[in-house]
């Protein structure tokens, strides 16, 4: 076995998609991001739109699968990578998985029309749209348009993003772009490539991880939740 | 890299331990996983006792940290494997970790004195002895010790277990042995490296989280639970 | 959040299914496994055939991918539960996955005749069939048909598995039935869940798992591959 | 089970330590984890020397065990977020593990000489200095100590560590500083706490590892590798 990688390399000559590591240590760490998935430095335009992606999904709450199970791994005495890990085992497909999922759909060839048709016949959600607490619009989907649009990007993906909350209006279906529509459809402005997706997640999601491992260190351990049994 | 290994190889020729796949695929599975960790069949008698250690630790309700970090992965939209894979994470030092710990007490040259003295200056407890609900006897525990009685299993490593029990006692903490202890002492008694030990709790409890994961496929995505935010 | 489970309770009165723990205790491991996952005690003619499933598949060499990925997280320096986990997490839809697509397969209402067809209209494979050593017989899966059968087992899903691997040869595909076909044949056979096809691959591996992070925590730590950088 | 947190919420008012999540999104990535982490936004001078130690560890060559994991499973057949958790499973004591425990050194009470006396006895290696290929000065860490110094910090962390190295070199052990040395000093200089060394390497190091999986995603599921089997 030889693996063989385009990323990049360690050692005296170490680089990173072809920049020498003494050249990344001095960008920025999103650029570097940006830099090692895209194989390209961003335009300080792209720069500020990938961080405000990023930021927006930095943690939201105690309550969520990945935090739960993260803190849940850490209390049965476990270390900070064992139970970060955890947090990322549950980053699923109901679990930020519809960026990916939205991405792709703005992505092809398919005609918004043809899409929510399809989605309605299987009984699916439009991935990207709609919100349990926002009835009007997400402030943060929002923000992240904007920021786009004060950055020059307004062309086709976000266009194709809007459209599909336009077509399924017109179905009586009327939802909000939420967070995750948003950062589908900014990052494939950007031109990056769906199956990117649910791995721009993990990366913005991981400090927040990290924060909760850190405070369940302070708790007591084996944390026992209230469970019945309802068998015979 | 080249790995070596003495445990397996595939193929037409394919073994474990030296014994045939054909072989083995005779034996009873227990036996199967007595051989592939200890180099060797059990005897009946030893095959009886590790059944009994076993079948002792498969699940143990619905509420405990591998239960829910399994069942949570879960229900964020995973694979049966990554979400098995979750609560395997969960069974940490302080989930499962005393049989471990026990047994390498067990099978130490230390004196029981020196050791509960050693723990009690430490503040720590001696693993395997009490249980927050049995306080005269764990009945698990003594299932275990006599199954092994009756196998002709009652020597060193069993009397080094209840001799700590009694040291502690002799100070006034008087706790029963519980599953933990007895499985530390039976394993030992029966000559297993307590390296093993967290291993042997990973095979036994494997089925039960399987099983809850299993279950959990049937019930909505994305568990949110309760929390609160308590910073400014 | 209310954890509601029909698998088992913890404390004084612990079942297992409806049964007491001490009688789980009673019974061989594979029969807990089968009962813990089926709902039901096995026959002694299903306990044999469940038992030389799970043998059979307890290990292969260390150069697949869930040995790689335990022994390599246990040389990073890890527990051996995270280091079983990283094994687990292995086992993806290419490793052990055909157990469970052979055994929706056999268990849908679909003829050999059509599912054939639409695999090989879609460029798939028929999962169960063709083996990269064996071109004759697959000797592991014809030992697991032959316990199935001395023990009365030879209905509808065996001949299910059977008709798929006739219509493929029908079609000059003639491939042999390999260790997953014949799993997936007889577990449904048996009446097992084609969901539950994964977690008893995952269930037969975990102690070949353990016993390879066993055999690494003697390596040296922090095995460093062989790579090269083909970027610019 | 109630949690409760400081780090942050979610719904209309969702904040992470205190700042509105719409203020956080105004942030720069890197100023967001340095908040959500530290519980305070960075100074500039802070935020220059924290991007430079994130960018210098983002990855390493395609060898390493976290790679070699992640890959792994992801040709294992699974999906970005369990493969991504099988390479953040590798980042054990052994890989990375020197960041935090060259934290704790620093921010003990301890001397520098009973440190290393301590080390030498137990045959153990002082974290943060000595490097496989760089005999002279390893580039990496001398940049992260120069940004240091150039946004003046330079007080008694960074200091502490140089002491590490002075010490073992008085006693013939003359090894360079090394890039896990150098975060060390330099993130106990800005007033990290040491519990957070390992999440540090793992939020700079996830952004390599989803470049991994995705690389991987276009090669041929299932590597298998060498191995030979070395027993009876």
């Amino acid at each position: 076995m030889d693996w063989e990688t385009e990323i990049s390399s360690s050692g005296e000559e170490a680089v990173v998609r072809g920049k020498k590591l003494e050249e990344v240590m001095e960008m920025g760490f999103s650029d570097a991001i940006y830099l090692i998935l895209k194989g390209e430095r961003p335009t300080d335009e792209e720069s500020e739109v990938f961080n405000t992606v990023l930021s927006s999904s930095i943690d939201h709450g105690v309550g969520n699968p990945s935090t739960v199970s993260a803190r849940t791994v850490q209390s049965g005495g476990n270390s900070m990578n064992a139970s970060v890990a955890a947090g990322i085992l549950a980053l699923g497909d109901s679990h930020g998985g519809a960026i990916e999922e939205a991405m792709k759909l703005v992505q092809s060839s398919k005609s918004a029309e043809k899409i929510v048709e399809e989605k309605l016949e299987e009984g699916e959600r439009v991935p990207g749209l709609g919100h349990k607490v926002y009835e009007e619009e997400d402030p943060r989907a929002q923000k992240i348009l904007e920021k786009a649009r004060e950055n020059g990007f307004d062309g086709e993906s976000i266009e194709n993003m809007l459209e599909l909350k336009q077509e399924l209006a017109d179905k009586k279906v009327d939802l909000v772009l939420n967070v995750d529509g948003a950062i589908a459809a900014v990052m494939s402005e950007i031109g990056w490539d769906w199956r990117l997706g649910k791995g721009i997640f993990i990366i913005a999601r991981t400090p927040g991880i990290v924060a909760h491992v850190r405070e369940e260190m302070d708790e007591e351990p084996f944390r026992r939740q209230e469970g019945s049994y309802e068998g015979e």
